[in-house]
């Protein structure tokens, strides 16, 4: 399935992109609640949290947005894009497990670590295929 | 206007690298203006205004990206680039505004969204429209 | 060289993702080692300028990808490569600096500018280029 655009990529990021804004509103939404007026960042345990949760997702962002396309273009769009939509569970995940109490984020954060590093070595593995073709000529299948 | 390569997207994308940089300089510069040292990030609340008015940025940033992309790929390469113009101008409101006062983000805060939902909608036809040429073979123009 | 698929860009992201995946990580074993428990993001100076560290990284880590891709697409792959490895040293130079003294972090961070600087300058001229060439029908080689 080669296509002339990754469709599915775009898809997918299109929807982590929605999921990141949705994250920023909930801190929005935990702002008014334990009534933390910007541009404070500090006040009760809960909104901290919510506060670290997003923080932790925008830090993290990027580097899932160059692996998901590398993994993706370079090796399998299609498998690239299941564990992309899998990053955006265990996201949530994190986000939900955290604002109830530090602890929970680990299970998301656990999910978080293994599909980056999933893509990781899917998208290590085409670019060296692409380079032993690109380069030296050779041709692994 | 179909190109080989995105250039007014490329263009708009610096335009928005440039940007943000320019954002950073601001709080080294209100650092220097209020004498907060690194690694400190509290401090008078001008300051605190102007880092955080930064940090937000940096937030939305990736999420801006994508939709910018998405939309101008998927749909239409003009329109997205105008589009995110249209944000670039908006984030400067949001940041002056901010600097100012807490509540003079609003109207920047409110164009930045805006652009950001529009740019969305934009993705979103724009990969349907090419989901269903693509896997079920139905051209809608 | 022009390629099919810009190879190199692919792999220096990919090294500079894991970068940033291995700056966090630092900043994890900090937290451990200095006491300083999820969600709080203050502590002793060390773990505070170790985070700074990192969130500079962050911050600084999309306008860093976009420049590296325009230049390398729309300029040379290979120079915008070797420029995005330039940045990678410059990255762990002012991390490592930072983690030790403040003043230590800026020969890593003047570094960090010149690499950004020049790669904005070669995706300048790439667009610059490429805008001529596509709208106005100007080759300049």
């Amino acid at each position: 399935m080669t296509s002339d655009q990754p469709v599915l990529l775009a898809a997918v990021s299109l929807l982590s992109a929605l999921h990141m804004g949705f994250l920023a509103r909930r801190v929005g939404w935990s702002r008014m609640k334990h009534k933390v007026m910007p541009p404070s960042v500090t006040g009760p345990a809960e909104f901290e949290r919510t506060f670290r949760a997003q923080q932790n997702g925008v830090e993290f962002y990027p580097i899932f947005l160059v692996v998901l396309w590398i993994s993706g273009i370079f090796c399998n769009e299609v498998i690239a894009a299941l564990g992309g939509l899998l990053y955006i569970v265990a996201r949530e995940m994190y986000f939900t497990g955290y604002i109830n109490e530090s602890k929970k984020r680990l299970p998301g954060f656990y999910m978080v670590i293994c599909v980056l590093l999933f893509l990781t070595v899917m998208a290590t593995l085409g670019i060296i295929q692409s380079f032993l073709h690109e380069y030296l000529d050779v041709k692994l299948h």
